[in-house]
């Protein structure tokens, strides 16, 4: 184990050893695992190296492989928990080639001295960073494989968290209370977005007296004014103006475990529509998070906050939440259980999402939000702050 | 056109028609624009919504369509300068579902709509986000088509910069300028990493009197200490200790325009090792920079940059630089031409490279790099700071 593993090994050998029990229920006598979250999970792998290809590759005989570039060996000596020689590198010719080469022709190549060649090995078809290129090299090379779709097959193994991955959402909860306050305290009349957006960035990865932040998954999303209703544009450099509502949505990133939270803000005061839409958000995200407990199921909790805002003649029909913890862009989610109708998935304890629930229309929106875990005795919301709109 | 559309709509017209005789090279009657920069390219879409599928649809025909998420259509409509009717949505049960429903399977059907699905078409095989499930669902229902791969189609009409884009680029330059100067400013002993990159992002985003910044596509990365040769690792919240080097990389956006830049601090004074590798560094990268000028070619300019450091007994093999301008996590680069051996792209005039010559060793590492416009009077570097090692 290198200085940089956030974890001990046995934290590893327990997830790799749930791993290696959904390999065995899919018939997989390996996995290829390109996703950089899944990739971190299983070996404590942290380096900006994404955007080439790269993997984890994960057997039942031995310590997982990392293979990467040349550059980046470095980053998985230091980060990783296996021993060195479990890191293997293509050279710099390989990256983004003009000439006929691809890194996954060089993964394919480690696969084969692994004796995996003509195995029954599972990669992440829909993991972001698994093109449909790499895909096609590596069939190319690997023709004796009998390759299967293991997309999420990892993720699903990382909703359920450790004590010790409930800590470091706790610090992350902390980095968001520290964002979310060097907002509010930012936004004003004439101030432009992107003063707004360099306070929270402040705060967030600045953090606390104790530790700071990493960078969070997704930049804090902030539409406000005639854009409230957008929900992913960013900032920009207007001024803030009376009158407008703005949404921001941020996480904390502590080892790269996120905890996302929304609030709003109003400049001046908000008009009787928002202040009225704000309390029926809150009254909605109160019933369901007082719905959820061990047992209950993700759609379960979704149809308390849709009958909530119904007795309100309000509809929705985006998701109402999804399963968070470590995230490397483009996104903080898991991408496995979402709040939301048809979800039949069964909470139990230690499963932490964040509950996003949010009411726009065509001048404004709402949106309040809280990270949770859920506890044996119901859902325990990591972050701590004021659940209203902030009139500034 | 709509207000956040950052260039005219003549601008986005010579772009689509640069990228329709490419089109018509490559026998493609459309093309599924799926890289994000691709998108913003055409269209000047911009949102943080690369996380779920999307697309530019472009034929001879008619205007670009863009293609997404329900929620990100307003965004659409927004920042892009074709007429909404060009703006085609699936609804939020396609977002990572567990039923069998992907959005490439509506995209597909948009296709057919436009009576395209039994046309040459060209798609991104290895654009980010373009995943392996991505393309098999796409091919899956357009059985008809004859789809053929068109990666970096687009790419390529980057490389050239019209003067309205060196204009954003110059801004960036001031960002990125502001950011190195907060570094500089910060970096110390006992500062924990986390306060410089806190600090960095100020002078990124808060930016200048006159504008504010954008989040750029990669996160600045600052290698330091026993770690300085890890080149792509970000900050931790360790403290800066007497003896460090640190290696900052970093760059200012503006309207998704980079300026990249690289510089090194050394805390404290820094080893005779290090000062030296350091005047090899700048050595290098000022005669190859000598040696830009509209027609030598990429691999000519790091010939000199090889040559250079070979008289000090130096030899590097990774890139010496690549062209780079609009970028969306995970990337800057614009993933065509190369400054590195056997490519041949010939220099143009308005083409903009990041120059990052850097020497590692085990126990440290120096990089100083500039972002440059080609010029007929040869190359322009976009930023102005000092290329020295900075001591604090």
């Amino acid at each position: 184990m290198s200085e940089l593993t956030p974890f001990p090994t046995s934290e590893y050998t327990r997830r790799l050893e749930r791993t290696r029990e959904r390999m065995r229920e899919a018939d997989l006598d390996a996995l290829l695992v390109t996703d950089p979250a899944n990739m971190n999970y299983l070996t404590g792998y942290e380096s900006w190296s994404f955007y080439v290809p790269q993997a984890v590759f994960v057997t039942h005989d031995h310590d997982p492989v990392w293979i990467g570039r040349e550059m980046d060996a470095k980053s998985a000596e230091a980060t990783t928990w296996m021993d060195d020689d479990h890191v293997h590198f293509y050279t710099d010719d390989y990256v983004q080639s003009p000439q006929d080469k691809h890194p996954m022709d060089h993964i394919a190549s480690v696969i084969g001295e692994y004796g995996y060649d003509d195995r029954s090995l599972g990669v992440e078809m829909d993991a972001y960073y698994y093109t449909a290129r790499s895909h096609a090299r590596l069939i190319d090379r690997l023709p004796e494989a009998d390759v299967d779709d293991a997309t999420l097959l990892v993720n699903w193994v990382r909703l359920k968290k450790s004590d010790a991955e409930i800590e470091y959402m706790r610090d992350a909860a902390r980095l968001a209370e520290t964002g979310m306050k060097a907002a509010v305290e930012t936004i004003d009349e004439g101030v432009p977005e992107s003063d707004a957006a360099a306070a929270i960035y402040g705060g967030l990865i600045g953090g606390t007296e104790e530790f700071g932040g990493d960078y969070p998954a997704i930049v804090p999303l902030m539409p406000s004014g005639d854009y409230t209703g957008t929900p992913h544009l960013s900032w920009s450099d207007r001024a803030f103006e009376d009158g407008d509502p703005v949404i921001i949505e941020l996480a904390g990133c502590r080892h790269r475990y996120h905890c996302p939270m929304a609030r709003t803000v109003s400049v001046g005061s908000p008009s009787p529509e928002m202040a009225e839409t704000a309390e029926v958000v809150i009254e909605g995200l109160e019933a369901a998070l007082d719905a959820v407990e061990p047992g209950v199921t993700a759609e379960e909790v979704e149809a308390v906050w849709s009958d909530t805002i119904a007795k309100h003649g309000i509809e929705k029909d985006s998701r109402l939440g999804y399963a968070a913890g470590i995230g490397y862009p483009p996104d903080w989610g898991e991408h496995t259980a979402s709040l939301r109708p048809g979800d039949t998935t069964v909470l139990e304890e230690n499963m932490t999402f964040h509950m996003i629930p949010g009411i726009w229309y065509d001048d404004f929106g709402v949106e309040i939000s809280e990270t949770f875990r859920v506890t044996k005795n119901g859902a325990e919301t990591l972050a701590d702050f004021d659940r209203d709109i902030f009139v500034v």
